[in-house]
Formats: structure tokens, sequence, C-alpha cells
């Protein structure tokens, strides 16, 4: 495996936090919502658009970008290499059903932030041998985010520590039914990030909904 | 704009012919109907895969990129130069609402072929100053392969021809309800390729229709 550069270092020490994806399918527009998410305090933005255009998926991810940029969090792209390219995003996001890390990396390069969205042991271990440079992991708990897909049963907190300790040292983001209620716990696990969707895209105010799952979560990563 | 390098002009002078879409909303597998369109004598094989994912995008593209090869075919990827790269295809082909031809140029490097779907004069000028490689322009005829999408009024074999004319010395790809019977007339009006979808995916007999449809086009390029 290749060398980690230097500001792939950096950006793999500045995943903490609260990590916002804004989902196309939310009825706010996707740059509303990363502006209230970065409000809130959010450290790294995840933008995935499914069904946009691409020339429009360009757009917003310029934009999420610059607006990242200003706020110092972590701007990542779901799917796409060559539209995190084109934005200067700091990475992609890659889901089970999304590009291979080394295909990804060969539109990105070696600096560009690359994670996996993973749900069991095996694609775990897939997922670090390919050299992922951080793993989505879960659902920790219940989740209708995406209604119609088939979902792994939920992980819970003790899934979520085992993940951890499996995947150390690269850090784990806890994705799935995560609130205010169980973010401590999700911390405690040694989850370096906690990672929503719905709770923020579907919030009432999106930028009160981060900054009270950010604290809630506080630094995070214990053990990442 | 920067120069053309050899590759790309020999990429561009090997446009020409029958230019097969292999649509994935078809009910045959892509690369049952790209090997079924390459027996048949296309010249230019296009990958349109919207709704798979995309690893299985890429490697259906990296198949489809081998068997043009070995039918001395080019072969292009519909709106994602990541992909196109990634399976060393010899371009992508960008819709109006797909990236600008910079950005996938950006992607892809001086040497792939970039041509841009366009409906109207103005949609042609503006793809020819940002450097497309070839111009597709229809529809010629009405059409049922985009159901649902709202599609500009026909062109006709006249609006072919003033668009051949129009965009000189870069070629044009005729797109939209053409068939045997208009094969010829669309090649007398000076289009390098005749490009087919639903005519060629929704065959009976994919190989035969590829080369019954080839065979009415002739070369073309007689203007080109």
């Amino acid at each position: 495996m290749e060398a980690v550069t230097p500001l792939r270092r950096e950006r793999i020490d500045r995943l903490r936090g609260l990590y916002a994806i804004a989902d196309g399918a939310a009825t706010r527009p996707s740059l509303d919502l990363i502006a209230a998410f970065l409000r809130g305090g959010a450290r790294v933005i995840q933008l995935r658009l499914k069904s946009a255009g691409t020339a429009e998926l360009l757009r917003v991810a310029r934009e999420a970008a610059a607006r990242c940029r200003a706020h110092g969090a972590l701007f990542l792209v779901n799917d796409r290499p060559d539209i995190a390219r084109l934005a200067a995003a700091d990475g992609v996001h890659l889901g089970q059903e999304d590009l291979p890390v080394e295909a990804a990396r060969a539109v990105l390069g070696a600096d560009a932030l690359i994670g996996v969205s993973t749900h069991s042991d095996p694609e775990m271990d897939a997922a670090l041998a390919a050299g992922a440079d951080y793993l989505g992991f879960g659902p920790i708990f219940a989740t209708a985010s995406k209604p119609g897909a088939p979902l792994p049963p939920p992980q819970g907190i003790e899934g979520l520590a085992r993940a951890v300790k499996r995947a150390a040292p690269v850090p784990v983001v806890a994705i799935g039914g995560l609130g205010a209620d169980n973010a401590a716990a999700v911390a405690a696990a040694g989850a370096r990030c906690l990672a929503a969707i719905g709770e923020l895209c579907r919030a009432a105010d999106p930028e009160a909904a981060a900054r009270r799952l950010g604290l809630a979560f506080g630094g995070g990563g214990k053990l990442g």
C-alpha cells in the first residue's frame, strides 16, 4: 500500500466530531442545509446528490467546498471522485456499490481522503485491505433514512465498540439512528465521528439540530 | 483552446458510421447488446447506464472497452469522465445536464474524445466554443427513446444539414428517430455518424439491426 501523504494525514486527523450528510432527497436545498450544518458546528460535510444532473452536482459541490473551507470543515462528495476532484473536495465517501477504493484513488490522487461504508466484519476487512482512510459503520440503531433499501440489522453500541477496535488505527464514523440521546455512548465507544442524515436534514432547525448533536457527541475519538 | 493531440485527432477521425448507444434501461444486459452491435459493424459504442451502481458501471465499462478495442471501435461512456478514465475508454459523451466540456477534460486529459448533445443553434455554438470534439444533434425525427423527457421538436434532414455546416469542421452525430429508411438521407446531409438507441436496443435481433442500419448509412461523412 502506498504511503499516506502529509496532506492526507492532516485530513484524517481533522476527521472528528459531527459528520453531517446533506442529502439531495431532503426538502431543503443542499447548500442551505450545508450552511446550517456549518453554523451549527459540523466538522465534516458529505454531499449526497444521487438524482441531480452532473452539472448541477458540480455546481453545488464547488460552492459547498468553498463554504466548508471557510469554516475549516472537511468536505466529502458521495460516490463521485470526478466531482470531488473538480470541486477540490477533501475526498469521497464510497458505498458498497460505489467504486472500489483504488479506482477512486486513481482519479483523486494520494492526498484525497477516501471513506467506505461498512456494515459487517467482512466489509470492514475488505475496506481496510483496500486502503480506506476511514470506515463508516452502521447502522448503530434502526433508521428510516433509506426507505426501501435493505439495511443490515442494527449493530448497537457494543457492535460499534467492536468495530472501532477492529479498524484501529483507522478511524470509524458511526451512522444510523444516532441522536442527542445516544451521542455520548457513541463517543464513549470510540467513534471518531457521529454521522447523521435524517436527524439533520429533516430537522425544523438544521443549525440547532447540528449544534445539539455535535455538543452531545463532544470531541469524539476516545479510542480513534 | 488547447491543441488537439495526435491521439485525439485519430479518435476524431475514427468517428464514422454507426454509433450505437447501449442503454441500461434495455431489457438485455448492456454487454450482450454491445457484443451484438460490434458483430453488426458498429464503429462507435456509447455506454449509458444511468441507474446502475458505480461499481457495476465500472465493471461493465471495462469489459465493454476491451470488446470495442478488439473490434477497432471507439468506446465512449455517457456522463462519467471518472469511469471513462478508469475503463480506459476513448472518451465521454455529455448531455446538456452533464459536466461542462472543460470539467470533463480536466478529469480525462487532452487525448480524450468529448462529445456533447445539442438540440439548437445556441447549444451547438456553446459546445463548439467549449471545445467539443463532436456534436450530437437531434432529434432528427420524432422519437420515443426517452419517454417522459421533454424533447425539442424534430429538426428534420434540413435542420441536420444546417447543423453540419454550422459545426464544420467539427463532426456531427445525428440522433433521434433514425432507421434504415432514413439513414441514406442522414448520410447525404453530411452527418459523420448515425446514432441509434431504441432502434437497436429494442430490436429482436440487435446484431442484424446494427448491420442493417450501418449498411443503410454507408460510410457517412460526405461533408464531415
